[in-house]
Protein backbone atom coordinates (compact mmCIF):
# COMPACT_ATOMS: atom_id res chain seq x y z
CA UNK A 1 0.00 0.00 0.00
CA UNK A 2 1.23 3.48 -1.05
CA UNK A 3 0.14 6.51 0.94
CA UNK A 4 1.20 9.93 0.26
CA UNK A 5 0.34 12.64 3.26
CA UNK A 6 0.22 16.40 2.17
CA UNK A 7 0.46 18.78 4.92
CA UNK A 8 0.38 22.45 4.21
CA UNK A 9 -0.06 25.96 5.16
CA UNK A 10 -3.36 27.24 4.45
CA UNK A 11 -3.55 29.02 1.21
CA UNK A 12 -0.52 27.52 -0.05
CA UNK A 13 -1.81 25.34 -2.43
CA UNK A 14 -1.48 21.60 -0.56
CA UNK A 15 -4.65 20.63 -0.96
CA UNK A 16 -4.97 21.32 -4.86
CA UNK A 17 -1.43 19.48 -4.94
CA UNK A 18 -3.23 16.19 -3.34
CA UNK A 19 -5.82 16.32 -5.27
CA UNK A 20 -3.93 16.67 -8.66
CA UNK A 21 -1.65 14.36 -7.41
CA UNK A 22 -4.02 11.25 -6.31
CA UNK A 23 -5.75 11.77 -10.11
CA UNK A 24 -1.76 11.30 -11.73
CA UNK A 25 -1.17 7.87 -9.87
CA UNK A 26 -4.63 7.08 -9.46
CA UNK A 27 -4.76 6.93 -5.94
CA UNK A 28 -7.93 7.15 -3.60
CA UNK A 29 -8.20 11.13 -2.12
CA UNK A 30 -9.23 12.17 1.27
CA UNK A 31 -10.03 15.33 2.83
CA UNK A 32 -13.07 16.51 3.26
CA UNK A 33 -14.58 13.24 3.51
CA UNK A 34 -12.34 12.34 6.86
CA UNK A 35 -14.56 15.54 8.53
CA UNK A 36 -17.52 14.10 7.37
CA UNK A 37 -17.35 10.52 8.81
CA UNK A 38 -15.86 11.86 12.14
CA UNK A 39 -18.94 14.41 12.49
CA UNK A 40 -21.18 11.47 11.33
CA UNK A 41 -19.86 8.98 14.40
CA UNK A 42 -20.05 11.66 16.64
CA UNK A 43 -23.50 12.78 15.73
CA UNK A 44 -22.66 16.48 15.08
CA UNK A 45 -22.64 18.75 11.90
CA UNK A 46 -19.93 18.87 9.38
CA UNK A 47 -19.53 22.28 9.56
CA UNK A 48 -19.04 22.38 13.34
CA UNK A 49 -16.82 19.66 13.70
CA UNK A 50 -14.38 21.36 11.08
CA UNK A 51 -14.39 24.90 12.82
CA UNK A 52 -14.29 22.86 16.24
CA UNK A 53 -10.82 20.73 15.33
CA UNK A 54 -9.43 24.27 13.01
CA UNK A 55 -10.11 26.72 15.64
CA UNK A 56 -9.10 24.49 18.86
CA UNK A 57 -12.35 25.37 20.96
CA UNK A 58 -10.96 23.88 23.92
CA UNK A 59 -8.45 26.74 24.07
CA UNK A 60 -10.44 29.78 22.82
CA UNK A 61 -13.50 28.52 25.03
CA UNK A 62 -11.12 27.32 28.59
CA UNK A 63 -10.70 31.39 28.39
CA UNK A 64 -13.88 32.88 27.52
CA UNK A 65 -16.39 30.60 29.42
CA UNK A 66 -15.25 29.63 32.24
CA UNK A 67 -17.02 26.31 33.29
CA UNK A 68 -18.21 25.02 29.63
CA UNK A 69 -14.62 24.74 29.22
CA UNK A 70 -14.48 21.02 30.21
CA UNK A 71 -17.73 19.80 28.22
CA UNK A 72 -15.97 22.00 25.04
CA UNK A 73 -12.62 20.53 25.89
CA UNK A 74 -14.14 17.03 25.82
CA UNK A 75 -16.13 17.46 22.59
CA UNK A 76 -12.99 18.75 20.35
CA UNK A 77 -10.53 16.48 21.91
CA UNK A 78 -13.10 13.36 21.16
CA UNK A 79 -13.21 14.43 17.91
CA UNK A 80 -9.30 14.82 17.51
CA UNK A 81 -9.40 11.14 18.29
CA UNK A 82 -12.11 10.16 16.76
CA UNK A 83 -10.40 11.21 13.33
CA UNK A 84 -7.16 9.36 13.98
CA UNK A 85 -9.78 6.33 14.06
CA UNK A 86 -11.06 7.30 10.89
CA UNK A 87 -8.01 7.70 8.98
CA UNK A 88 -6.58 4.54 10.52
CA UNK A 89 -9.60 2.52 9.16
CA UNK A 90 -8.92 4.00 5.43
CA UNK A 91 -5.09 2.50 5.77
CA UNK A 92 -7.07 -0.72 6.90
CA UNK A 93 -8.58 -0.73 3.31
CA UNK A 94 -5.31 -1.53 2.08
CA UNK A 95 -5.70 0.67 -1.30
CA UNK A 96 -2.96 3.15 -2.01
CA UNK A 97 -4.16 6.90 -1.09
CA UNK A 98 -3.27 10.73 -1.24
CA UNK A 99 -4.74 12.47 2.28
CA UNK A 100 -4.21 15.78 2.55
CA UNK A 101 -3.81 17.51 6.62
CA UNK A 102 -5.67 15.84 9.76
CA UNK A 103 -1.90 14.77 11.00
CA UNK A 104 -2.08 11.96 8.70
CA UNK A 105 1.74 11.83 8.46
CA UNK A 106 2.06 11.24 12.43
CA UNK A 107 -1.03 8.90 12.15
CA UNK A 108 0.00 6.76 9.51
CA UNK A 109 3.71 6.59 10.69
CA UNK A 110 3.92 3.06 10.80
CA UNK A 111 2.44 2.46 6.82
CA UNK A 112 6.17 4.29 5.73
CA UNK A 113 4.11 6.94 4.17
CA UNK A 114 5.75 9.71 1.36
CA UNK A 115 5.12 13.10 3.25
CA UNK A 116 4.70 16.18 1.85
CA UNK A 117 4.50 19.74 3.31
CA UNK A 118 3.86 22.73 1.40
CA UNK A 119 4.16 25.96 2.00
CA UNK A 120 4.50 29.46 0.06
CA UNK A 121 5.18 33.08 1.25
CA UNK A 122 1.98 35.31 2.80
CA UNK A 123 1.41 37.33 -0.28
CA UNK A 124 1.15 34.31 -2.77
CA UNK A 125 -1.39 32.66 0.18
CA UNK A 126 -3.50 35.46 0.40
CA UNK A 127 -3.53 35.55 -3.55
CA UNK A 128 -4.31 31.93 -3.37
CA UNK A 129 -7.34 32.64 -0.61
CA UNK A 130 -8.57 35.43 -2.96
CA UNK A 131 -8.85 34.00 -6.32
CA UNK A 132 -11.05 30.58 -4.55
CA UNK A 133 -12.84 32.71 -2.06
CA UNK A 134 -16.52 31.97 -2.31
CA UNK A 135 -18.60 35.06 -4.65
CA UNK A 136 -19.99 35.76 -0.87
CA UNK A 137 -16.52 35.91 1.16
CA UNK A 138 -15.35 39.23 1.27
CA UNK A 139 -12.32 39.56 3.55
CA UNK A 140 -9.74 42.36 3.04
CA UNK A 141 -6.30 41.26 2.81
CA UNK A 142 -5.32 42.22 6.45
CA UNK A 143 -8.72 39.40 7.71
CA UNK A 144 -7.48 36.86 5.07
CA UNK A 145 -3.90 37.53 6.74
CA UNK A 146 -5.34 37.22 10.27
CA UNK A 147 -7.29 34.07 9.14
CA UNK A 148 -4.12 31.90 7.61
CA UNK A 149 -2.31 32.48 11.02
CA UNK A 150 -5.11 31.66 12.65
CA UNK A 151 -6.18 27.91 11.02
CA UNK A 152 -2.28 27.76 10.86
CA UNK A 153 -1.61 28.35 14.64
CA UNK A 154 -4.27 25.63 15.12
CA UNK A 155 -2.67 23.20 13.23
CA UNK A 156 0.75 24.02 14.83
CA UNK A 157 -1.05 22.76 18.28
CA UNK A 158 -2.52 19.98 17.25
CA UNK A 159 0.59 18.44 15.47
CA UNK A 160 2.17 19.46 19.13
CA UNK A 161 -0.58 17.79 21.05
CA UNK A 162 -0.92 14.56 18.85
CA UNK A 163 2.71 13.95 18.22
CA UNK A 164 4.60 16.78 20.38
CA UNK A 165 6.86 17.06 17.22
CA UNK A 166 7.19 20.90 15.26
CA UNK A 167 4.25 21.43 12.49
CA UNK A 168 6.43 22.01 9.18
CA UNK A 169 9.68 21.35 10.27
CA UNK A 170 11.48 20.42 7.30
CA UNK A 171 12.64 17.41 9.72
CA UNK A 172 9.39 15.65 9.07
CA UNK A 173 8.77 15.55 5.71
CA UNK A 174 10.25 13.70 2.99
CA UNK A 175 10.05 16.43 0.40
CA UNK A 176 8.85 20.30 1.74
CA UNK A 177 7.21 22.39 -1.75
CA UNK A 178 7.61 26.20 -1.87
CA UNK A 179 4.78 26.67 -4.31
CA UNK A 180 5.35 30.64 -4.15
CA UNK A 181 5.67 31.56 -7.95
CA UNK A 182 4.92 28.48 -9.14
CA UNK A 183 1.81 27.03 -11.10
CA UNK A 184 0.28 24.38 -8.88
CA UNK A 185 -0.57 22.39 -12.44
CA UNK A 186 2.75 22.27 -13.95
CA UNK A 187 4.15 21.28 -10.45
CA UNK A 188 2.44 18.14 -9.40
CA UNK A 189 3.73 15.71 -12.21
CA UNK A 190 7.47 16.58 -10.67
CA UNK A 191 6.08 15.89 -7.11
CA UNK A 192 4.14 12.77 -8.80
CA UNK A 193 8.02 11.79 -9.71
CA UNK A 194 9.36 12.04 -6.37
CA UNK A 195 6.63 10.06 -4.58
CA UNK A 196 7.38 7.28 -7.98
CA UNK A 197 10.93 7.64 -6.49
CA UNK A 198 10.38 6.91 -2.99
CA UNK A 199 7.96 4.09 -3.56
CA UNK A 200 10.67 2.26 -5.97
CA UNK A 201 13.55 3.57 -3.76
CA UNK A 202 16.35 0.89 -2.45
CA UNK A 203 17.02 1.76 1.46
CA UNK B 1 21.10 31.49 -17.91
CA UNK B 2 19.85 28.92 -15.38
CA UNK B 3 21.55 28.62 -11.86
CA UNK B 4 20.98 25.88 -9.05
CA UNK B 5 21.94 26.29 -5.45
CA UNK B 6 22.41 23.66 -2.95
CA UNK B 7 22.42 24.72 0.47
CA UNK B 8 22.94 21.22 2.54
CA UNK B 9 23.71 20.29 5.91
CA UNK B 10 27.08 18.71 6.69
CA UNK B 11 26.72 15.04 5.76
CA UNK B 12 23.62 15.47 4.30
CA UNK B 13 24.71 14.46 0.84
CA UNK B 14 23.86 17.65 -1.00
CA UNK B 15 27.14 18.09 -2.49
CA UNK B 16 26.42 15.07 -4.22
CA UNK B 17 23.14 15.80 -5.32
CA UNK B 18 24.93 19.21 -6.46
CA UNK B 19 27.47 17.14 -8.65
CA UNK B 20 25.05 14.42 -10.33
CA UNK B 21 22.43 17.65 -10.75
CA UNK B 22 25.03 19.20 -13.28
CA UNK B 23 26.19 16.14 -14.92
CA UNK B 24 22.32 15.43 -15.80
CA UNK B 25 21.54 18.22 -16.58
CA UNK B 26 25.19 19.37 -18.62
CA UNK B 27 25.47 22.59 -16.19
CA UNK B 28 28.62 23.74 -15.19
CA UNK B 29 29.63 22.77 -11.43
CA UNK B 30 31.20 24.84 -8.92
CA UNK B 31 32.09 24.03 -5.22
CA UNK B 32 35.86 23.33 -4.03
CA UNK B 33 36.94 25.63 -7.39
CA UNK B 34 35.58 28.73 -5.58
CA UNK B 35 37.41 28.27 -2.20
CA UNK B 36 40.77 27.67 -4.23
CA UNK B 37 39.85 31.03 -6.60
CA UNK B 38 39.37 33.28 -3.31
CA UNK B 39 41.96 31.42 -1.68
CA UNK B 40 44.16 32.23 -4.49
CA UNK B 41 42.79 36.08 -5.06
CA UNK B 42 43.86 36.53 -1.54
CA UNK B 43 47.12 34.97 -1.46
CA UNK B 44 46.14 32.20 1.06
CA UNK B 45 46.25 28.23 1.18
CA UNK B 46 43.29 27.28 -0.09
CA UNK B 47 42.84 24.79 3.22
CA UNK B 48 43.26 27.86 5.66
CA UNK B 49 40.47 29.63 3.70
CA UNK B 50 38.08 26.82 3.88
CA UNK B 51 38.79 25.88 7.77
CA UNK B 52 38.83 30.04 8.49
CA UNK B 53 35.53 29.86 6.70
CA UNK B 54 33.98 26.84 7.87
CA UNK B 55 35.27 27.74 11.50
CA UNK B 56 34.22 31.10 11.44
CA UNK B 57 37.85 32.09 13.39
CA UNK B 58 36.63 35.54 14.25
CA UNK B 59 34.36 34.09 16.27
CA UNK B 60 36.03 31.31 17.87
CA UNK B 61 39.06 33.47 18.88
CA UNK B 62 37.47 36.77 19.86
CA UNK B 63 37.38 34.64 22.88
CA UNK B 64 40.40 32.53 22.87
CA UNK B 65 43.10 34.82 21.39
CA UNK B 66 41.77 38.48 22.91
CA UNK B 67 44.28 41.02 20.87
CA UNK B 68 44.25 38.65 17.65
CA UNK B 69 40.63 39.05 17.13
CA UNK B 70 40.96 42.43 14.71
CA UNK B 71 43.95 40.88 12.53
CA UNK B 72 41.47 37.44 12.35
CA UNK B 73 38.28 39.14 11.89
CA UNK B 74 39.24 41.24 9.21
CA UNK B 75 40.92 38.33 7.26
CA UNK B 76 37.68 35.89 7.37
CA UNK B 77 35.41 38.62 6.61
CA UNK B 78 37.71 39.93 3.56
CA UNK B 79 37.33 36.30 2.20
CA UNK B 80 33.96 36.21 2.78
CA UNK B 81 33.64 39.15 0.58
CA UNK B 82 36.15 38.02 -1.55
CA UNK B 83 34.13 34.62 -2.19
CA UNK B 84 30.90 36.90 -2.78
CA UNK B 85 33.32 38.69 -5.72
CA UNK B 86 34.51 35.05 -7.30
CA UNK B 87 30.67 33.82 -7.20
CA UNK B 88 29.74 36.69 -8.98
CA UNK B 89 32.04 36.97 -11.54
CA UNK B 90 30.94 33.16 -11.91
CA UNK B 91 27.57 33.94 -12.75
CA UNK B 92 28.49 36.72 -15.02
CA UNK B 93 29.95 34.06 -17.29
CA UNK B 94 25.91 33.52 -18.41
CA UNK B 95 26.22 30.09 -18.63
CA UNK B 96 24.08 27.90 -16.50
CA UNK B 97 25.74 26.18 -13.52
CA UNK B 98 24.98 24.56 -10.47
CA UNK B 99 26.61 25.84 -7.35
CA UNK B 100 26.78 23.68 -3.80
CA UNK B 101 26.82 26.25 -0.16
CA UNK B 102 28.77 29.54 -0.40
CA UNK B 103 25.16 31.49 0.60
CA UNK B 104 25.39 31.18 -3.40
CA UNK B 105 21.40 31.93 -3.52
CA UNK B 106 21.46 34.81 -1.61
CA UNK B 107 23.87 36.28 -3.30
CA UNK B 108 22.72 35.65 -6.96
CA UNK B 109 19.26 36.20 -5.91
CA UNK B 110 18.74 38.43 -8.85
CA UNK B 111 19.60 35.72 -11.21
CA UNK B 112 16.53 34.21 -10.02
CA UNK B 113 17.98 30.66 -9.31
CA UNK B 114 16.44 27.58 -8.14
CA UNK B 115 17.39 26.61 -4.52
CA UNK B 116 17.51 23.35 -3.01
CA UNK B 117 17.79 22.72 0.36
CA UNK B 118 19.42 19.18 1.46
CA UNK B 119 18.68 18.18 5.16
CA UNK B 120 18.52 14.28 6.62
CA UNK B 121 18.41 13.39 10.34
CA UNK B 122 21.37 12.97 12.52
CA UNK B 123 21.92 9.25 12.13
CA UNK B 124 21.67 9.31 8.20
CA UNK B 125 24.37 11.89 8.00
CA UNK B 126 26.50 10.12 10.77
CA UNK B 127 26.47 7.04 8.63
CA UNK B 128 27.32 9.21 5.59
CA UNK B 129 29.95 11.19 6.91
CA UNK B 130 31.64 7.26 8.44
CA UNK B 131 31.03 5.99 4.68
CA UNK B 132 33.15 9.20 2.64
CA UNK B 133 35.77 9.65 5.54
CA UNK B 134 39.36 9.35 4.29
CA UNK B 135 41.55 5.85 5.24
CA UNK B 136 43.15 7.93 7.88
CA UNK B 137 40.26 10.46 9.83
CA UNK B 138 39.54 7.94 12.18
CA UNK B 139 36.71 10.11 14.06
CA UNK B 140 34.39 8.48 16.63
CA UNK B 141 30.42 8.43 16.12
CA UNK B 142 30.23 11.24 18.80
CA UNK B 143 33.11 13.60 17.39
CA UNK B 144 31.75 12.81 13.77
CA UNK B 145 28.22 14.69 15.25
CA UNK B 146 30.38 17.38 16.88
CA UNK B 147 31.89 17.85 13.78
CA UNK B 148 28.25 18.32 11.66
CA UNK B 149 26.94 20.57 14.45
CA UNK B 150 29.74 22.78 14.31
CA UNK B 151 29.94 23.19 10.95
CA UNK B 152 26.11 23.76 10.33
CA UNK B 153 26.51 25.92 13.40
CA UNK B 154 28.66 28.03 11.04
CA UNK B 155 27.02 27.71 8.07
CA UNK B 156 23.76 29.21 9.97
CA UNK B 157 26.11 32.09 11.35
CA UNK B 158 27.64 33.46 7.86
CA UNK B 159 23.83 33.40 6.04
CA UNK B 160 22.79 35.46 8.86
CA UNK B 161 26.00 37.82 8.57
CA UNK B 162 25.38 38.07 4.55
CA UNK B 163 21.93 38.08 4.79
CA UNK B 164 20.23 38.53 8.22
CA UNK B 165 18.00 35.61 6.94
CA UNK B 166 17.80 32.09 8.54
CA UNK B 167 20.08 29.18 7.12
CA UNK B 168 17.52 26.49 6.16
CA UNK B 169 14.33 28.47 6.86
CA UNK B 170 12.28 26.07 4.16
CA UNK B 171 10.40 29.78 3.21
CA UNK B 172 13.97 30.85 1.44
CA UNK B 173 14.32 27.62 -1.08
CA UNK B 174 12.15 26.27 -3.75
CA UNK B 175 12.13 22.70 -2.87
CA UNK B 176 13.90 21.13 0.16
CA UNK B 177 14.91 17.57 -0.04
CA UNK B 178 15.19 14.83 2.95
CA UNK B 179 17.62 12.51 1.88
CA UNK B 180 17.02 9.95 5.06
CA UNK B 181 16.53 6.64 3.87
CA UNK B 182 17.23 7.79 0.49
CA UNK B 183 19.89 6.56 -2.48
CA UNK B 184 20.90 9.90 -3.69
CA UNK B 185 21.80 8.73 -7.32
CA UNK B 186 18.09 7.18 -7.57
CA UNK B 187 16.81 10.41 -5.89
CA UNK B 188 18.69 13.04 -8.11
CA UNK B 189 16.33 12.79 -11.49
CA UNK B 190 13.37 13.59 -9.35
CA UNK B 191 15.03 16.79 -8.38
CA UNK B 192 16.52 17.66 -11.94
CA UNK B 193 12.60 17.72 -13.36
CA UNK B 194 11.66 19.54 -10.41
CA UNK B 195 14.49 22.32 -11.64
CA UNK B 196 13.54 21.18 -15.28
CA UNK B 197 9.82 22.33 -14.32
CA UNK B 198 10.98 25.33 -12.56
CA UNK B 199 13.09 26.95 -15.82
CA UNK B 200 10.00 26.31 -17.78
CA UNK B 201 7.70 27.51 -15.06
CA UNK B 202 4.69 30.24 -16.27
CA UNK B 203 4.82 32.95 -13.16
Amino acid sequence: MKIITVSREFGSGGREIGKRLADELGFDYYDREIIEAVAKNKGVDADYAEKALENHLWKTYSVSFGRSFATLSVNAASLLAEEKKVIEKIAGLGKDFVIVGRNADVILKDCEPFNIFVCADMQSKIRRCKERAAEDEKLSEKEIEQKIRRIDKARRESRQLISGTKWGDKSYYHLVVNTTQWNIKELTPAVADFANKFFGRTK
